[in-house]
């Protein structure tokens, strides 16, 4: 354990639950969640707090970046495009919002400087994002170097991204062995009470559940 | 004059007044004001407007990130921090936004990338900001390799920085041949109603007006 701060982006699903649990063992944490008007947001936010209290962060923020939503381009922020049960391989799914994860970096970064944080943790997974462009390794290491050129000479802030080559099913396994709250996070594109199980998300989610053996806790008395 | 499309940023203030002018004469403009919650605000959502209506933009976006001030960490956001009429040279001013330019990019990016604009155009001028990090042409080339391997495959988004190696005397030389309308621009960092003449930002354009031998239009009747 040492005694660095890490800004910990925290969605309120699995990935960001697991990433968490992982710097929990290692940093002190300033948990971030960022409200972009994703349509869940609701539901994202109560999984953070609950989160928020269960790792006991020493920090925590809030921030309002609906922007993105004015911006639009994606089925996740506007309401009048379908979220699509299957995604094409190959194709950009309309889920993806335009450069997200950079502005999720940027607002991170802000925080992290201001706050003397040295690292930065975000749950970005390759392969459960097939065709966002945003969660691929290059990207991480493109955006260190942007955080370098751009901070105080003096700030030395890392992006860690700990689940990035992990499939699905291994990022349960690893949140298990770390005792991940799953039954506090939430997974769905689209259900703001209870997941749609249809969507991209469900799926990828119930999918994995089953090939790590082991039943979601979210699903325990349905 | 191009049939591209340009996202360009625009505080209200000379430099990027200056930009648009130069972006004006080469693409078609969408021009983004961003309020990070800066003391002025008010005043530069004011001139922003009319910089809209004088160059007659084909797309305006005004986006609230007051997240930056929320987080803090500067006397440009923070009203509780003095604005320094002096800054200390080689040390970063307290007017420093922590990577606030980045943020900005983020924004203009996922803008871009939606409507289809192809450049990126930001008024950024390395000499004027002695000391801020992120008003380096090593942090815009980190920017755009991060715009390249963040967006969809087939968007290609280009920033450029036509003022940021240009002395301050020299921006105002090439807005007077582009005819930019310095008249509605802004650029103190304390008043609304009229400039204080004493914080760095006043300075820095009475000494470039002076060296440039020309009356800044500001004070026209003053």
């Amino acid at each position: 354990m040492s005694n660095e701060l890490a800004v910990v982006l925290a969605s309120g699903g699995m990935d960001s639950c697991t990433a968490t649990a992982w710097a929990a063992g290692r940093y002190r944490l300033a948990m971030l969640h960022v409200n972009y008007g994703q349509r869940t947001e609701a539901k994202e936010l109560e999984c953070f707090k609950k989160l928020v209290a269960y790792f006991d962060a020493e920090k925590m923020l809030v921030v309002d970046a609906r922007h993105l939503a004015a911006i639009g381009g994606s089925s996740l922020t506007d309401p009048s495009m379908p979220v699509p049960p299957d995604e094409t391989p190959g194709q950009i799914p309309s889920t993806y919002v335009p450069f997200r994860n950079a502005n999720l970096l940027a607002i991170a970064t802000s925080w992290a400087e201001t706050i003397g944080a040295t690292r930065l943790v975000i749950g970005a997974v390759e392969q459960d994002a097939p065709g966002y462009p945003d969660c691929r390794p290059a990207f991480y290491e493109a955006a260190n170097r942007l955080i370098e050129l751009g901070t105080k000479p003096e700030t030395h802030i890392v992006i860690e991204t700990p689940l990035i080559a992990l499939k699905k099913v291994d990022v349960i396994r690893l949140g298990l062995e770390l005792k991940a709250p799953y039954e506090l996070t939430w997974s769905c594109y689209q259900g703001q009470a209870v997941p749609c199980l249809n969507c991209a998300s469900c799926r990828r989610r119930a999918e994995a559940f089953a090939e790590a053996g082991v039943a979601d806790p979210l699903m325990a008395g349905r």
